[in-house]
């Protein structure tokens, strides 16, 4: 199909994927839709290693990148912060509730010292860093995934003609970041995995749209919860210019995500994706699990902490439970989460990310058969 | 249109209207569409007054009934307990907090007596009672809001040759409502005004479809969010047999809402809709107010009663509030609520029930326009 999205992107088919793996990347672009790598905590040196990979995978087909540059941290204000400096401010109490739920279940403590390679979480600086590496490649696209895109962002969308995407979860930072000058807008529902607002997709796509219609014409990409062709076309019926995913892909052999990872979404039902603060410090939708269930509801919780401190300690703490859980470690395997949105209630198998591509086409033609036959008898 | 679903209830085009108030569903059937009037806390008595006035008001189109039978209440084996006896057991701190919020506003605490007339509420005896009354009428649907409907009911259903619905809103209530023999499911999403679930409308619809297809063939429709024509196509996309809608009917002039909290809801963004017990003791969708607020999150809020006693302190006190506010009490308008759904989002206008029918109409076919239109170009 054509339409001034896909004109864009220099696309026919407006499924946008989201991954942190550049293999799903390459993948989804080959197969006619159009792979968005998550380059958050990439350091220039890493994405330029990463975007190399997928420009000789791609075939020459679009792709784009999504940075993280949230409006509100704990570190707010504060320049460079070292990753050790960050990790010092995590309270005694939170780093033994981490440490004894990791006991508890027989997962040997991680090891890891703090990277000093690593970028340092959502640094603002080094994210628009990375951003400059990454106009070093055939971009098409630039998210942010959280808050308005700084100034600086929109301009080197603008000087490079790549367009400038930003997610929202409420119509009010709908309108927000059309006036700050975003291309185009990810309405992203409540049932998204990931940091998420409260709103479901249903409704915050039209509302979305409705609400920046009188400002400029803005495409709107619906996301959240978002696993089938029929629920993509769904969200074009109501005015979408296609569909921003992110859970699907991390039922694909080419994902970042654990075998036994999959297998628990394939378990899951829809319910099972919790919207929590104990990954990340924002509340943000995952797979429920001991590690979920005992930060938010055991008596000793110290609670979550803010972001990018929480980070520190889930992260680590969840790639040990991670590799206890691959080595057998059944209590471990109860611990084992990862940001995943309701979606993951349509689940029931592993395919190829470019056979979920073929599948999108497949379900989306249907739907609109099914939309002219009803309407025929 | 024609489906299994427009023929078990005689309606051409599938929007199903949930209201308490007779005039909307005369007003919804004579315009196309298929009227619900929600029968909770009638008595055989004036059940039978209110499907009287639709009957003579219908033009002789179909119409259904709802109830409530919840499974698990704090009277729950009691058998038949008075209002009265209900009300002493209200502990003195909800009360006086009930009681201390209309004193601030300056609302004239509530004078009316708990009524010896008015039906115990959500008594299941009266409920099965009500409904042989309603049988009386010409009735084609029963539906039931929450839970399994007793065998009684569904028996009922069978004998009379109208169909039951049941509304759920997890795939596993869906299995178990199928097994228990109920005709139509309605699954309805988080965004729903009053009771609702967690998961939202575009991932329950798909997931229940998918879970209830191996075991019987059953129409399932959707709800939760939808307020326009668009939506209801978004959600026939995704295989659902038709839409039931609830909030859109409050901001017409047909319905019971105040001019006040009609006001209200133009005003809204749909995260004003939250999802909290200070109504019924069940998490309900409602639009946020100083009593929401106050009960929520106020320190010296008691928490909410289970259900029934939250109603007990809840309906008299909002209706205190109502008057006051009517009277012109801005601070009785800050806690003027009612249920209803996010889709409060997308209410701009008050408009005759008819009208909201023809335009579902009319929106329903561009949204098909639209979908055929994408693939032409």
């Amino acid at each position: 199909m054509t339409s001034q999205l896909c004109d864009m992107l220099g696309i026919e088919f407006p499924l946008l994927a989201f991954s942190h793996c550049r293999d799903v990347v390459a993948a989804v672009s080959r197969a006619g839709g159009f792979g968005v790598f998550g380059a958050t905590a990439h350091t220039p040196e890493t994405v330029r290693e990463e975007l190399k990979w997928i420009d000789d995978h791609v075939d020459g087909k679009p792709y784009g990148i999504d940075v993280l540059v949230p409006e509100n941290m704990a570190t707010r204000g504060e320049g460079s912060v070292t990753a050790a400096a960050l990790e010092a401010r995590i309270p005694e109490a939170h780093r033994h509730f981490a440490e004894r739920l990791l006991a508890d279940a027989d997962v040997p403590p991680p090891a890891e010292p703090v990277s000093r390679n690593r970028a340092q979480p959502f640094d603002p600086e080094t994210a628009l860093r990375t951003l400059e590496a990454a106009f070093e490649h055939p971009i098409r696209l630039i998210a942010n995934a959280l808050g308005v895109p700084p100034p600086e962002m929109i301009a080197m969308g603008k000087q490079h003609g790549v367009p400038v995407a930003a997610l929202v979860g409420a119509r009010e930072h709908a309108i927000r970041q059309v006036e700050a000058g975003v291309d185009i807008i990810v309405a992203q529902g409540t049932e998204a995995g990931g940091h998420c607002g409260e709103v479901s997709t249903l409704v915050l796509v039209p509302e979305v749209i409705k609400a920046i219609r009188p400002i400029r014409e803005v495409p709107v990409l619906a996301a959240g919860g978002i696993m089938t062709g029929q629920q993509m076309a769904a969200c074009m019926a109501m005015g979408a210019a296609g569909a921003w995913t992110g859970s699907v892909w991390l039922a694909t052999p080419e994902s970042e995500t654990s075998p036994v990872f999959r297998e628990k979404m394939i378990a899951a039902s829809s319910r099972d994706a919790v919207r929590v603060r104990s990954r990340t410090g924002k509340p943000a939708r995952q797979l429920k699990s001991t590690w979920t269930e005992n930060w938010e509801k055991s008596p000793d919780s110290p609670g979550a902490l803010p972001m990018p401190l929480m980070s520190l300690i889930s992260e680590k703490s969840l790639r040990a439970a991670d590799r206890a859980a691959e080595a057998g470690n059944d209590k471990a395997r109860d611990m084992v989460t990862y940001f995943v949105g309701q979606g993951v209630g349509l689940v029931d198998s592993v395919r190829g990310a470019g056979a979920v591509v073929q599948d999108f086409k497949e379900e989306y033609l249907e739907a609109v058969e099914r939309m002219n036959s009803l309407l025929a008898d």
